[in-house]
Order: C-alpha cells, then sequence, then structure tokens
C-alpha cells in the first residue's frame, strides 16, 4: 500500500504544509496539487463539494504525490467509508466534542476488529495497492477536530481514544464557542491560550496536531510551538485573495482616469 | 435589453479590467466575479471549460454585475451562437487572419440582416429582457483576435469589416508566429512594435482594442497607449501564482526543519 | 447581511408565494426564478436534487431577487449545514414530530450559543454580505414540517422550541398518517380540521406558517386563513400538467385524424 | 432495428405532435417523455443542452415509446454523427439556404455508399437492436430547416436532395430573414404564404413537413393545411408560462393584500 | 404499479441473478442493463457513485425490463427514501447486526402506517405508475445486509423483523468479522458454515436470502443450497478482469519482441 | 516535457498495446488505465465521450503511466486543439481521405510555424512540464485514420504529408465504404488485402501505423505483419462481452431452474 508520507516525515519531525479545496472540481484540485502542498484536504464541510466532486478531485490529486485526505461534512459513518473507499488518505472530521464521538469516529475509519470501516475498497485498492485491506488501519489517519469549548474540556480523553491519530484546530468554531469573534490566526487571547495549550497536549499525549492558519507567518509560528501540519487558507480564499489584489492594483483606473484617445 | 457597461465606459474613455476564467466551474466563476472584475471572459478556448460548463459559470456570473464573455474554441458558427443564446454578451473569436474571416464571425454574432444569427435567444432572453431581439446587434460585442503574422499584414482590411466591434491581442501566438518565444508581456522589440501598431491602429480606425496582460504595471503602460480593456493571468495561474508563493513562504520548512518536539 | 425579505413580507401581514424545484438543474431553477415567486424552494428530499445540484441552483436563483430556500432530506446535521454554507437563507426540515427533534434541527441551523452550527460560510460571505457571520442567526429561517399524527399530538411543544422560525405543513404525509390517502389540497373533514389547527396554532404562538398546496384557490383560501407563504405544486408538476393539457389539445389528432394529403 | 414510428404515422396520414427540450437534463426529459409526446427533440442549437447532457436526455427517452430526435448547433458533421451513434431516430439541421448544403447535411445521416456517416454505433446498437447497422440509413430521418429567405429561394432544389426525408420550418428566422418581426404562429401575410408554399410544395414533393408552433389551434390548422409533424413550444416556455400563470393567480396577493392576523 | 419480478420469480423458485454497478454513470449502467442481469444493484456504498449519478444510473436502467436496486451507504433514512423516490425497487442495506437496526431500515422502505418513509415519490410515481402510492409498501423490497458476527448472533431476531424481505450476505465483511481475510467465495470453513447457516435460517424464516459471488459456479453451488439471488462481481471488476486478461494475451509482446521492421 | 513512450517502444522495434475509452467517466477510464495498456484512446468520435468528460478521463489516466490519446469526432480545429491543451499526447483523426485533408488536421496538431495550433497549453503545462511549449512539435503524435476508398486512392499522399506521425486503420469503415459490411478483424479478402498494404507501405513511408482489432490473435497477427500499436475493443465492448459470458453461464439458470425450496 502506499506509504502515507505525512506521518513519515512528522515521525522525522518534519512539520508540512497543507492545502484546502473547496473549489468543487478536478481541474482545480489538480492546479493546487502542482504547487507543492504535502497534503490537499478536500473540504465536503465547508467546501461546495460533495461525494461525487470528491472522488474526481481524488483522481485529480492523484496524478501527484501529494496526499489526499478529506474533511467530512459531519460525524457520519457513510460519508466518513464512501470517501476512504474513494482514496483518501485520511479525515479529518469536525465537531468531535467527546470520547464518545471520537470513539464513533475512529470506528468508521478503521477495519475489524479495530473498528465497523465496511470492507470494500473499490478505488483505494486500486490505486494504493493490492495489500491495501491489510494495511489500511496503520496507513489513513483519523483526525478529529477540536473546536469547541465542550471539547477543551474533554480533551484528554478524546486524546486517549484508541486509534485516534490526530487532531485538527478549528479556530474558527472554537472562537465562537467560547464567546468570540470567529478569526483565523487567533490574536483574541483567551482563544490563543486554548490552541497552544491544545497543541501541547495532543503533543504530549503522542497524537499529531494540526491547524487552519490564514498565514504562513503565523503557521510558523505554530510549527514553532510543535505543530505538525498547517493548512494555509483554501483554493477559494486565495483565488479571490489574489484576484482582488490584482483588481486594486489596476484600481485608480477602475474608477475612472481615462484612456489615452485618438 | 441589459445594457453592455463596457462599452458605456470606454465611450467615456475608461479602461476596463477584465478576468479570465479557465477552471471549468460556476463555483470558481462566481468567487471571481465578486472581485470587482469589469467583466470576465470564460474561456472556451485554452481554459479547460466547454459549453455546458460555461452556462452554468454564466449563471454564476449573472449574480454580479460583471459583464460575461466568452473566448470560443475557434471560428465555428455553432458555439459561438450557443453561448450568445446562453446569455454571454460578447464573443472573442481566435485566430483571425484576414477579412473574410472576420466578415464570418461577425456573421455568427448578428441577427439578419446584418449576420447569419439563428434566431432562438433561451437564455439571453430571460436574463437581458424581453427586448434582447431587437437590441441584440448593438449590445453584443464581437471582438477578433489578431494574433498571426497573417493578421498583422491583414489588419486595416480586418478592421474595417462591418459590425466588428473590436479586436483582442494575444501576445503568445502572434509572438510565435512572427517566430520568437511565446510570452505574456512582451519583451521582444519587434513583438512590441507590432502591439503597439494594433493598438494604435484599432483605435485610430475607431474599434476597441484589449490584450491579454500578466502584470497590473504592464496592463496600466498599455491602457496609456490607447487600450481599452487588459486582461490579467486567468483564474488558473492566479491561483497557482499565489499558492505556489505560499508553499515557498513555508519553504524552509517544507525541506526539513524540525518542529518542536516533546 | 442581504435582508430575508420573506421575514419582511410576513411581519407586514403580507403572504408569499413559493416555488419550488425538483429538477436537478440551475437552468431549470433559473428559469422558474423568473417567474415572480417570493422564494424557491430546493428539494432535497423528494425532489430528484442532491447537494452539488443544488448548489448551481442556488447560484441560478441567485441571479434574481427570488429568496432561496432548501428542504433537506432528513433532519441530518451534515446537509443542513452544507445548504447554509451555499446560500440557503432557509431550511425546511421533514418529519419534526417531537420537541426533541425540532431543537436538535434548529441547532443545527444556528450558530454558538444558540446553535451547533459550525463556522465556515463560503459562499454565504461572499453573496450575502461580509457581516453574515453576525447575522445569519436572525435572517435564516428554520422551518419545520408538521407532517404525522405524533407532530400533532406534540405541536405545542414544538413550537415553544427556542430559534424555530415556522413550521410548514406538508398535506400528503400528514393524510398518511392519519389513516387518509395522501393528497395535496385536502378534502377529507379528519385532515382538514388539523391543517386549520396547525394554522391558528402557529400563528398564535407568534410563528410562521405555510403549506404545500395544489391550486391558487385553494392556496388564497388558507391565507385567507392565516397562512404565511402557500407552495404551488412543483416545477415537474408544473411542467408536466401543462404539457400534458398541450398534448390533450392535439388530442383527437393524435389518435388519429388524417392530416392532408397530396 | 427500433422502428421509426413517426414515418410509420405519416404514412398513414397521421400527424404527430412533438416536444422540444431546452433544459439540459435527463430527469426534465423523461418527465416530458412521460406526457404523451409522439417524438421530443433535444435542441442542441437554442436549447442549453449540449452533447453530454443529450446523451443522458437519450436515456430518459429511452424509457418510453417516444422517438427522441436532435436539433444540431450546425451543419457540422461531428455533432450530427456523435448524437446519431447516442440514439437519434432523426436530426433536424438548421440553416439549409441551398442544395449543397442539403446534400452535406445528408451525407452527415448515412452510412456508405449514400453518405459519409461514420460506423461505430456505440449506443445506438445496444438500444435499437443488432441490425442497426444494415436499417439505419431507412430509419434514421434528416430533416432540413427552412428558415432563411435564401431557402426559400433554394427550396425545389434543396427539395430534390437525395436522401432527405423532410423538412423543418422555422418561422421565427424566417420572419427575421425576410424582414420582419421573428414571432412563432406567424400573422404576417407574406411570411404566411411563405409558410404555407414550404407545406404544399414539400408535400408535393414527397418530403414530410414540421414546423415549430406556439399553440395547439395554430398547430392544428396547419396540419389541416399539411403538416405532418409540430412542435409545440419547449419545456422551458411550458415551464414558465405556466409558473408565471400560476404566480399572477396568486396575484393581487404578491402585491400586498393583508394575511389574516392574530 | 409496475411488478417486482425479483419476488414473483422468487416465488415461483426460480433464482435470479444480479448486476453491481460501481461505475458512477448512466452509460456504463445502460449497457450493463442490456446483458441479461434479473436486477442490477446501483451501489452507493462501496461504489463510487452518489445519489445524482444513481438517478441517471436509474433512468439507463429503466430503459430495459431489469429490475434496478439500489445499496445505500449506510443505515441514513434521507438517502434510503430519495433512492426509493428515483424509483429504485429494493434497498440492500449494510451493516444490520440487530433488530433495532433492522427494523429502522424497514422503517425508512415503508409508508404509514407501516413506516415513516415520507410520501413524494416524484420520479417513481411517472415511471412505476399511478397506483404506485398504494402498492409501494408491497412491491419495494428491504434488504438486510448479514456481514458481522454481531448480526450472526442476532439472526432470529433480525429475520423475524416485521416487513423485512430478505437478507444479503456480504462475504468479505462476514469473514473480517470473524478475524478472517475478506474473501469472495469463501473458503475458510468458519466462514463457510455461517454463510450456509444464514442461507437456511432465511429461507426457512420465509425470507428471500441473496449473495455477493465471485464466480458462477461458486454462485450456482449457492443457489442449489438455498440462494435466490446471487450477484457476481461488478461492472468495475468483470472491466478490469477482462481488459486484464486481454493485455496479457498481447503480452510477451507488451514485454519486448520486435515487430516486423522495414 | 514528458516523454512519448509509444515512439520510444515503436523506434525500438515494440509494438504497444492501445486500449479504447467509450464511456464517458473518469472512474471507468481509471480502471481502465490500471490494466497495463501501453496507451488509452479517449473516443470522442464513436465513443459517448465528450469534451468535458475527456478532461476528467485524462486526469484520470494521468495517475499511471499509460500514454493518454483521444481520437475527434471529425476534422474540427477547437476540439482538437483543446484535447491537446487537456494533455492528450497524441490525436487520431477520423476520416482522413486526401493529402489536403491531411495537411489541415496535422497544422491543428502543430504549434507555429509548423502549424497553426494556438499556444496556451493549460492543462499539458502543468502536467506535462515546463518545456512543453518548445517541445510539443516532437512529442504529440498526429495519427490519421484511413478508412475510405477515397483514402486507399490517396494513401500515398497523405503519407507524405510533412508532419503527420503515423496511421490508424478503422476495418469497419474501410469495409462500408468498400462496399462491404463493417467487420472487426476483417476476413473479406479485398478487405484484407487493403488492410495490409496499409502497413506495408505506411511502414515503408516511415510512419507509424495502428489498427482496430477485435481479438489479441488478430492484433498479433497483425504486428507480425508491421503493425506498430493494436486497439483491442473498447471499454464499452469488453465489460458487456464479458458480462453476457457471465449471465449466460448463470444461464439455465435465468430460464428456470428451481432454487431449493423450503
Amino acid at each position: 500500500m502506499r506509504e502515507n508520507t505525512l506521518v513519515t516525515k512528522w515521525r522525522q519531525g518534519i512539520a508540512t504544509v497543507n492545502g484546502w479545496c473547496a473549489i468543487p472540481h478536478p481541474v482545480a484540485a489538480e492546479f493546487m496539487a502542482h504547487c507543492g502542498w504535502d497534503s490537499l484536504t478536500i473540504d465536503l464541510q465547508h467546501g461546495l463539494v460533495d461525494y461525487q466532486a470528491a472522488v474526481g478531485m481524488l483522481q485529480a490529486i492523484g496524478t501527484t504525490p501529494t496526499i489526499p485526505l478529506a474533511r467530512v461534512p459531519w460525524r457520519e459513518a457513510g460519508i466518513v467509508m464512501k470517501l476512504l473507499d474513494a482514496g483518501a488518505m485520511g479525515i479529518i472530521c469536525p465537531m468531535i466534542n467527546d470520547r464518545h464521538q471520537a470513539e464513533e469516529f475512529v470506528s468508521y475509519c478503521r477495519y475489524a476488529p479495530e473498528g465497523q470501516r465496511s470492507f470494500g475498497p473499490t478505488r483505494a485498492l486500486v490505486v494504493h495497492g493490492a495489500d491495501y485491506g491489510a494495511r489500511a488501519n496503520r496507513q489513513i489517519l483519523a483526525l478529529a477536530m477540536i473546536e469547541t469549548a465542550e471539547a477543551l474540556d474533554n480533551l484528554d480523553s478524546i486524546l486517549a481514544t484508541r486509534g485516534l491519530d490526530g487532531v485538527y484546530i478549528g479556530p474558527a468554531d472554537l472562537a465562537l464557542s467560547m464567546g468570540y469573534t470567529p478569526q483565523l490566526d487567533p490574536t483574541e487571547p483567551a482563544v490563543v491560550r486554548e490552541v497552544e495549550r491544545i497543541v501541547t497536549t495532543t503533543r504530549k499525549a503522542g497524537l499529531w496536531v494540526g491547524m487552519h492558519c490564514g498565514a504562513p507567518a503565523y503557521a510558523k509560528a505554530m510549527i514553532a510551538k510543535g505543530l505538525n501540519y498547517a493548512t494555509l487558507l483554501s483554493d477559494a480564499r486565495i483565488l479571490t485573495m489574489k484576484a482582488v489584489e490584482l483588481v486594486k492594483e489596476m484600481g485608480s483606473l477602475v474608477e475612472g482616469p481615462k484612456s489615452s484617445t485618438y
């Protein structure tokens, strides 16, 4: 089975950079996949992507060595298993708030006897190798989002979930849940404190920790504090941020300066 | 019928900024449409877009005041008319090399007696207004690409084509056709000279002139020389250019610096 | 954030007319959106629509001032949140039978602290405005379907659910659940009585009430009794009803009358 | 091979009613196919349909005995042959203005030695029968649109084209080409005269004649004058016509009458 | 309503052959549907299919007398009901491990008072007949997968579920759950024993029993032991198995033998 | 730029095996791509594929070392160039009947000064390498189909077309054009003679020659006679051929043998 190179790097103490796909089309995903990200996460939660688009995106990412992950819309068995069968090498699951939810999520990612994932890796077998069935439980990442006040309270027990590989910090929901305005790269001290506590605690528990970031500087700072993988924005945000910047550069123009006349 | 605000601005001596859609999905097009471009061109030639995707993209752009244009794959009647029926407010046609080709192209964009466009503006009627049939010949832009040595030779006669609204300079093909390496924002003196000649000649002939540009600085310089509309890159190029920049900013990291360990 | 004009009208005592989209394509949705409906509901339950089609349909409806709503297949968190992120301005949820289910449903529609909706309004932010996060809990409609005998028993406690904006009466399932044949515009006295009780009780509780209707006359009669919004059939039903009528008008013909011969 | 029942009926002097599909989705096409039309034409010219959508629509129509036809965007070999391979049982080709164009079009519809259609009826073979290759030249209808002043001048020579089965009158383009406003069910005497001349002349030449009509009464009147097949509107027009009528019936309401208040 | 011919055959003691669709496209499904299978199951669990693709596949299968079934991704109400509304004549539900789960699943397939299926058979009504509502509870098959050790323990109580029509044996998951390697056409004695026990017990309980098989010989052997319906592989497996065989036949060649040279 | 390994092998005197994709979906294409074919041809002519599907299929094939080719519907500039921009490494063009047509086709495949291909290799640049522009004229295969009596007459002049890389024999159309029944693996002596003449003449002219074959034995025999690349059937044919065989193996069963009863 194809090696999950994220884990290989993390074990070597190397942090990875994760891209984020919200545009529901394989062409956008393939362009992203050629930009050098260590991994790309197809976002079926807040991205505008559903399963059928995700299959094409997994194929598109599959033209490169980038590791494909997927974020599911919710802790629902069907979609977790379908994405794994389609070749995702890890699942990020939103809103894991307690141990029970963490166990339930992990069980969807693992074949018996470790979990209840149903066997039938249609595409995964073809693209990841004939020994997929035997090795998937070791290579597939189960990553739980920690993004509510409730999850903060239950952090230790969540981290003790057998089979959970790591966590993913959602700073926007975390802030909201703590009573603050949603924000990437949080500056609110209370949120900052909790984010750092999640990083420290997760690493101490022997698990991997990632986070959704808004800028390289912030991501680097967090990596210095222990983060293993950092997401930078999303394809949609990158596209519009740069496009707006370009239009603004043309700007005085847009507002009216005359072109030369004849 | 909806007013073609590009012409309105050009008549006022205001140059416009055109975005370019190569990603074949309405979601990408809609994000682009909210970035402030005066117009967006759906590229059915070198973009990865075909007609069915273009219909969705025209709908997506239709949620904003941005004027939708389309570039067709070739001087073929079917696709020109289908895109106009679907609501495109102008067509950019590649490789117009002589007067005959220019006339043929224009005829596809105009209802009788000015041309041979077939009547049946299914979506255009609904979204642009009940008087579409009566006013389309005035509001729809027919824009011919000048991008070969042959077209340079025939420039005057092309510009004299009745019903042609303007031209669009394709610097890459132009350079190639003149024996140079394809390049956005050309620096090769011979190419620069011809580009400037197209701008000057077109404006003198009373037509509008646009060009595919790679950077705001170049676009502004060309506008100062008479350009009416400037395209900046494409959604695909903007996305990957910025994504690569972000990944590189994380760079030293990607090559290996250790994250903190516990 | 874009104003939810349905609420504005209802507050002024004006009833609204809702169209219903069962054909899973943005082109059909856009044609519907230009017909004058106050709102259009994309039906992901009995319509043949899923999420990816719905995104395109939301874009298509977004070319007009018509308010886009969506009916979800079931009381499942993932799809409710995905549709809101994609720009739906209200959710109709089938089969809300008791207070617990109503609370669960409402929680999916509201950001913390009012609910558990996860933050990431990818498209909604772009098309509805930068203050979407701050205002969505007020502008998004959470509408529970009352369509079973059990729901009738629990009507008062359902209506008392904090954050629930209104209900939607499903006459077919209601009849079925009460032991009668499914029917639009019910005539069975027991069903009629319960429908009217739902309208009266809901309005008294200070919530909005709508219903799936089969004909304008019935819809008007219900509005006179307090209904705030009335759906008329669906695109599929309107299309086939009128098409069958046209074919029948040709009818004697279809069965055989001779065309003139030479 | 499946029998083309249109021809069977026409030979018996029975006129047929043709539906028209402009909405590019199999679900809409299937609903239409269950409405009793003798044939359905997938419109790849002014409809918002392209080839990939048409394949699905052909499958959808294939669930019923309705005969599937297609109108191509233009007299282009590729799309004519692709639609036949996909199972269309006849092609309506726009803008046939002279004998040469008619011959060219017919040649695309016929296998050698009668034409230049390439052999490879991938879907047609499966759904129409193993003898498709041997019988297609007899069962496939080649129908040329007569819709310009030029075509009127060349009518006799067009009708004499070997292998042409019939014509289809496009009243909107015909009127436009003659200098009048495009109109379904023409009332302008000069246009009426020419339409009737096409019907009479075509039937005298031993070919079949059809026309795009706007209402049953007009269609019946034309059938009485010799028309063999009449189209009524399109799915898009039927849907919006009836939807607007329903909304208007609710109308006074939409403008403001109060609903009852509590 | 269309008759479910599977049941008719089973009642006559005739076993049926079921094809399996994992390729998410109506064209593949239609080709399969013309191969003579008694039924085809669209696999939304391990197949790469989601709902929107399934609708098109149901249409494609609908061009033939083959009975369309669907396997859902999980025991989730929304997708079960959507597939039935789209015309599936039976649902195979994975991982039914106890009586409660079986009852829940069956309730999704049945209208009140037998279950909680919501009424709105949009496509099913059109293609299966106007009496669909009245007869669906009798014609729709609810088939529970027995594929875990837990389900084996609860077999009798599962089989006693009111309204359950039959079971479907998943040999791969069953083996995995029992501690063995997943395998089609099991040879492991413990698994063989349990498979045979399921067949015998199910038939004794008066229900129908099917199984996923890998080869005709195995399927026939199981039918001789009481199996009512046998699946053979899937479209994806059939395609790749035969394609690999063909490539291998060319094989020595691929490795290098010279073609003739000039 | 990625090396076109077909040419590499042919230069070494190694014949290659080509698969054929008629099912318009990336999932089917990816499964095919993992079966060991040297190349896969996406058939946009008789396959049910259009451009948008082809883009996804090119991505899917791109997950493997298999060389992607495409057959275009007709000798039309737009689609040839679009497929090359999307990453096809060679184009098979149907119905090349004379030198002029051959030159026209080749010109669409080559950048100036060798041809008129427009510059803008959007996807090709990303997936094949940054030097694509400079090397594409050498790596892209232009393959003309020889499949009519007229082409046989003009064979020498066609083969002398500058820039043409090879030919592809279409035995079905060739037979038809010569007055015989279309047939794969022709047995009609006159057709056999011409096929062998094409192989011999093409190789003598220094070009490559391929053919559509129906069985490995025939393909090997032709390779022995000089064929460089042989296609075997298509995905659709492989799937249905094997599926029918499986169903027939169950056969006596399908016709009625009793399953065991209780």
